[in-house]
């Protein structure tokens, strides 16, 4: 199997698994090692008291994207740490996409950005997270 | 009004009208200005590809905690950036309780920290937020 | 003035104001608006007690060129929050590049990203920050 | 040895090979076991081109905290990840003191929060930091 190959394979056996994600009604978009682009639209059930997306709905597609993309190498890694900022406001309706690069890594930890995007191409969340790598592999 | 009466009316008027938060099974268990404390049952929808809560669902509660406790002091308050760290995993049936708090303000902005423990104790969440004081108040 | 000139004039003056800044040795590379790169080398006084380049140090590169970035537009802009990760260690001699680029913004709030590299491109510090805007003009 | 004197043989070591935290001229308050607290003395050397203290110098006393703290339990751990805040700015000749807790930790990581407040007792900084525990003892 290839790099590009597997990397495909774990991240839609986590999707598969991944019963929030699938609530969240994420698509994988595009898959390759340590990257992963998701999709997702907002529907009301998602928005807070102003009528808005929740944050956590906006940090949980980044999240999504941060963890399958650090788990493409095929060793078992989990999250450490987040932080997300919100530059613009999310809507019903709106259509998000989540790109999730490594930034860097070392043989145990991994450290991502993520930046989600609107229909319109403007920057909704700029997210950040640093992964713990296990020496557990992918099955 | 007090300021105790005018902080649990915007926080009961707030999750009232935040779909997310009820979705998430999100009870207030004590509210008081600039502090909410609330709880929430971890149910397997909410739960990601290695079967444990997506940090999507910790970050939601503490993230809500956080909107309610800022917004207690009367203005329209947005989050502006998070930052989460998960000390340990959380799983179905878990019931977690989030207390956030407010570590300083100025006219513009305030601070708040949020702990989100599981039913024994253990921290499973720590969460920082910064948050922006717009000039209008809540109805 | 054009955009150009006045973001070369703002951060020069703010460098030569700036003593810490001056004790980094810290050199402006290059300026442009909501844009800087620095530069500076690690010297043997900048070292913790593992013989590397203290955290704070590295931090400090990092956050001057944020903040000479983020006032490049006029406004006096004052730092809200920063995050930082340590993707690998830097030794005395090392010749560091700061550059910072801003991700997104509002009226009062903008969001900065900034690498810092080594001599040999190594990234070894990401830096994230966001800013306040005062109503205050650069004199 | 108890797990006190270790701590203090500790840090009292890495401040003695430290020579940043020599020149910033903190001073070690208290050290206990995942604890530590530190003090420092602002100079006219540390203030930026607003007059205010660097943000580079709070973050580096906090810093020098969190991994004094996090050292003290006897194995060689690293700094993976921090956050900091600025609630009120800091003036030449101001004392800040630096209180790092262990907030969590598990066998590789561990979570410590650091709070820096002035001589009046205002909050200046509020830190976070995650670190990584390598399988070396201090010696």
């Amino acid at each position: 199997m290839t790099p590009q190959e597997r990397a495909e394979q774990i991240a839609a056996g986590m999707l598969a698994r991944d019963a929030f994600s699938q609530w969240l009604g994420i698509t994988l978009f595009e898959i390759a090692p340590e990257r992963a682009v998701l999709t997702m639209t907002v529907r009301s059930e998602m928005l807070n008291g102003f009528g808005v997306a929740h944050g956590g709905i906006v940090f949980s597609l980044a999240d999504s994207a941060f963890a399958f993309a650090c788990n493409t190498h095929g060793r078992v890694t989990v999250s450490i740490e987040n932080r997300v900022t919100y530059p613009a406001a999310v809507a019903e309706g709106d259509v998000l996409t989540a790109t999730a690069e490594q930034e860097a890594a070392s043989n145990r930890l991994s450290y991502y950005k993520v930046a989600v995007r609107n229909q319109h191409g403007a920057l909704v969340a700029s997210f950040t997270g640093t992964a713990y790598k296990t020496s557990k592999e992918h099955s």
